[in-house]
């Protein structure tokens, strides 16, 4: 089973990296980017068939590895 | 509108994250994940409201700034 997991910065969390890509695309003429936040995404290949086990195991690997949810939320996709 | 760019390693590049975060987890004692790729993923808020126009600035700016075509592809989501 394909799961997809992106980390983003919280709402409200200096996104350094975002407006980097922001200032850099107004740079390059790219007028009516107002906002840019950037985040890391997963692509994991579980051997788990069952959605739900799946939801649930991926929450709990967000917790402990693969998001800081002191600054980051996570959105786990189940393709 | 809101959009939202994925920015993966292209099939064959190697991952050197993915794979990191493919042995912490197993390492964690998460059994059962097959594969982890790690990309990246950006938020943009943008001033455009042609869907049609928009993408095709999203990859333009792909193109030129957010992703490497040698050695990543990009999926353009439009919300």
């Amino acid at each position: 089973m394909k799961a997809r997991v992106l980390v983003m910065p919280r709402a409200g969390v200096l996104d350094p990296q975002g407006k980097a890509v922001a200032q850099a695309l107004a740079g390059l003429g790219f007028a009516g980017v107002e906002a840019a936040r950037q985040g890391k995404v997963l692509e994991l290949e579980l051997a788990e068939t069952d959605p739900a086990a799946a939801e649930a195991a991926l929450a709990a690997m967000c917790e402990r590895l693969l998001a800081n949810p002191v600054i980051e939320d996570y959105t786990i996709e189940i393709a």
